[in-house]
């Protein structure tokens, strides 16, 4: 855009405005600014302890709480489309005061919409009046305002503002809602980055629990804002994976009669007169619907979990992933459907999700995720042999710790250069009793979990779909069989093999980011110790 | 296909197989059998009762438990695909026995594949013994099957199936997973259409307990089979929608602290120590998701009411569809937003639904939903008039009772051809306190309702964002300002106008399909009296 667009404006799509919709738009802004500002103006003025007549009223001001009383065609711009390509234009725009300072005859602040920042300069003209200015200069951090102003070429690089190569120059400015003036924490300190040379200690952290004692506000740091919407794309990149491989969604129950896995860590619920619990995994219920034809179901929802954990990975409620296949003749089969899934999903953050990537990098460094494809799987004697080359002492038959498992992860990253694998074949005696036994080897499951940067994020199995041998292991686990009774009824009807698994989303998200907590993606988390907000 | 293909096989395109690949599918498929069969065989011939030679020995029996022994990469073909332009072709196709009858030397069966099915014949012949027709003929009802055979045009129309012009000529038979020979309920019971003519009430119905107590024999109805199946359209189209208009998917808990709406209709959970409630809603959450610069947010989850409600649309645990957008102007936005969500939801089953549309109904008769584009919206006292034209009395400022929603209901049907529309500005009276009060009339709330034939879907409003008129109109309300303290908070550091609502799952799903229990939608129902399965 050159010099003589001056006075265009941009419409919704980044397009100059006609002149007829110019017309319109000028007069509603002035018709809606009249009104919402006629008392604010008046107060600014006394503020600004002049009595001279002040020749910006009208334009700026605390507008009347918005209570829909008018439908307004006003077009807002977002900020991350402010570019030089449209210097010269004036704009309607709404964003939140991130920080400002006042020097004399102007005001410079930064304009913040989500994880995008613009400066914005409010100094004494013609049209701006010393009133407007000292107005500006006492506008509350956070406060949600509507601003007016032509879009200039910044005369350095911005450095502190994603925009850098232009700034604002207001000319209007109402405080839509406004903040209180004392912050529980400065949305600037949250968005500190982590590796930041600080030697002096002067910088502000601000600790986890402060975080999330004041969610509202830390979630508005530009990782937060990127750390939800990537983990929005986990979810919607899983279902649309498995969509196009014919899946159907399904619904389970929360509430359940009894407790799925012998009673411990289960949350117990008061149902009317008598108790229920809340489900600690939609295992029976996706089993159930492949038993009723559906043959591939998955589900989103949550899952609870009363342990009394309290570690980085540990939540007591989360958002769970499941799914479970009917497969034809080898549960192989399935472990390619969800080896593929994986790849679909990480090929899928690293192309949609760049700038979250980054955003969070920039707050949370961390190396990018590597993944190969197809996805690499190990079998578990392999993952012992690797262990026990590194001097790891462990038995054939010993499931891995959690420090086992991550060194695992470094071994087998330096090896083949993936943070994801898919590690097959436990041992059948860590695994619960209706998993199915590998039909050549006694001592070994036709079972896997998965890992990212070695931490599991799925655990499954081909399931035993016999009513009579699934009966028998129960038994041999001293699994009372009254009490799992509809379990094991539900494969008396004919039912598929099938095999399935159980993903945690906040895992997916924390390992994928390269974040330390769990708690940093769970938008409000729950633990032993926190039940708010 | 032509009668020179007659031993023509077909891969899993529907394509006839290369002379190489159906070689090698053959050894395959009688290295398999062989393995699987003997003992079976050999039972049968038995039971058969002769003591000759056998010489279907190896094509028939019951499958020793499918344990992943070895990976077959034998194609199976799907019963829906299965048509005249096939005949002649051999297939391998795995499906359950939906029922069979035998007569002297030979054994009809319908193979079913969810709602699809399709007719077989096992008859003796120079390649099926006499002990094999035999062995069909002892199969029991639901058991799923292996069967290899060749396509054939059917002589007459298959009246009973799905694929009417052909049926399978069985040359292998294997069972996969046997299904006990009594059966609780029988599906062909449970699919009978509802207006079928009986007049000698011949035909068993199954009622709502036994269906919903042997739920995975239930759902292989072919009604089930698609009203589950068009929920996840539900689902997936409203996600669609929204995510194309740039909203964020978000997860909220489960578990909260407080009883969200002053404790009545709650169910209390022991948390540790201490206790906590499920959430009657999402609403806090999505609205601190406003305030933390997410813009559109929807929610997709498990929503809890502990009412002792037994009527035909309620349940004590369903899905949530929710949403929340932050509006510039007016809260109109959003109802237009939502109106044409609901749009594109209609259009997508009508779209991509139609065969699940007409499975539903061959058993649930209904007339066709309809809906304008864009969606009717009108104002309450519009409908206050029109009942009151209907003979209702009702006052000004009334809520609309069930039996007023559904005459109304009707009143529009007939008036603008519509089973959907959007009812605004209901009396601010009727609505909680955080309903923002229209700015033109106090007794009237920028709130609304969503109808679909004549029932509730969806309820919302602007909500009220300025953290001091919310604590007048919450004391106005007698609501304990000391007990929301959390939520009027969230609104302190600037929040955006914004508005919302909840859709029930279950119930757009019923409606839509013009069911008449919100049991028939929810796969595993939860209400006063039902937790299992």
């Amino acid at each position: 855009m050159t010099k003589e667009d001056e006075n265009a404006a941009l419409g919704p799509d980044g397009q100059p405005l006609s002149k007829k919709a110019l017309k319109k738009q000028a007069k509603e802004q002035e018709k809606a600014a009249k009104k919402s500002s006629r008392q604010s103006a008046e107060d600014a003025s006394k503020q600004a302890g002049d009595t001279e007549v002040d020749y910006s009223e009208g334009h700026y001001g605390k507008m009347a709480m918005l209570q829909s009383s008018e439908k307004v065609s006003r077009e807002l711009a977002r900020v991350k489309d402010l570019s030089s390509s449209i210097t010269g234009s004036y704009i309607w725009i709404r964003g939140r005061l991130h920080t400002s300072r006042s020097k004399g005859k102007q005001c410079f602040f930064v304009l913040r919409q989500q994880q995008y920042t613009v400066q914005c300069l409010v100094a004494v003209s013609e049209k701006v009046s010393k009133a407007m200015v000292k107005f500006c200069a006492l506008v509350t951090k956070e406060s949600l305002l509507d601003v007016y102003g032509i879009v200039r070429s910044s005369p350095q690089k911005v450095e502190g503002c994603t925009q850098q190569d232009v700034e604002l120059h207001i000319e209007q400015l109402f405080v839509v809602s406004a903040a209180e003036p004392r912050l529980p924490l400065q949305v600037e300190d949250a968005a500190r980055p982590e590796n930041e040379d600080d030697p002096e200690g002067l910088n502000i952290r601000v600790n986890q629990d402060t975080r999330l004692d004041n969610r509202i506000l830390d979630l508005r740091t530009p990782a937060n804002q990127a750390i939800y919407r990537l983990q929005a794309g986990v979810c919607s990149l899983f279902r649309e994976s498995l969509a196009a491989r014919g899946f159907v969604e399904i619904h389970t129950p929360k509430i359940i009669s009894a407790a799925s896995e012998g009673g411990a860590n289960v949350f117990e619920v008061s149902y009317f007169k008598g108790s229920a619990y809340l489900a600690q995994s939609p295992q029976l219920y996706k089993q159930m619907a492949i038993a009723s034809d559906f043959d591939k179901v998955f589900t989103v929802g949550a899952v609870f979990r009363a342990e009394d954990s309290n570690t980085h990975r540990h939540l007591c409620e989360f958002v769970g992933l499941d799914l479970e296949i009917a497969f034809n003749y080898h549960y192989h089969e399935v472990l390619d459907i969800i080896g593929q899934m994986f790849v679909d999903i990480f090929k899928g953050l690293r192309d949609r999700y760049a700038d979250e990537i980054a955003a969070v990098n920039r707050q949370f460094p961390a190396p990018p995720f590597k993944f190969l494809e197809p996805s690499l799987r190990l079998e578990f004697p392999e993952a012992v042999a690797m262990l026990r080359a590194a001097g790891v002492e462990m038995d054939d038959e010993e499931d891995l710790s959690t420090p086992n498992e991550k060194l695992l992860g470094r071994l087998v990253k330096a090896k083949y250069d993936t943070d994801f694998y898919i590690l097959d074949k436990y041992p059948l005696k860590v695994r619960p009793f209706y998993t199915m036994p590998d039909p050549h080897n006694a001592k070994v499951s036709n079972s896997y979990d998965m890992f990212m940067r070695g931490e599991e994020i799925l655990s499954g199995a081909q399931r035993i779909h016999d009513p009579t041998f699934l009966t028998e292991r129960a038994k041999e686990h001293g699994v009372d069989v009254s009490k799992i009774k509809a379990y094991i009824d539900s494969f008396r009807y004919g039912v598929a093999p099938h095999a399935g698994g159980g993903i945690g989303l906040e895992r997916v998200t924390m390992l994928y980011l390269g974040l330390d907590n769990i708690r940093k993606t769970s938008m409000f988390p729950r633990d032993p110790k926190r039940l708010t907000p």
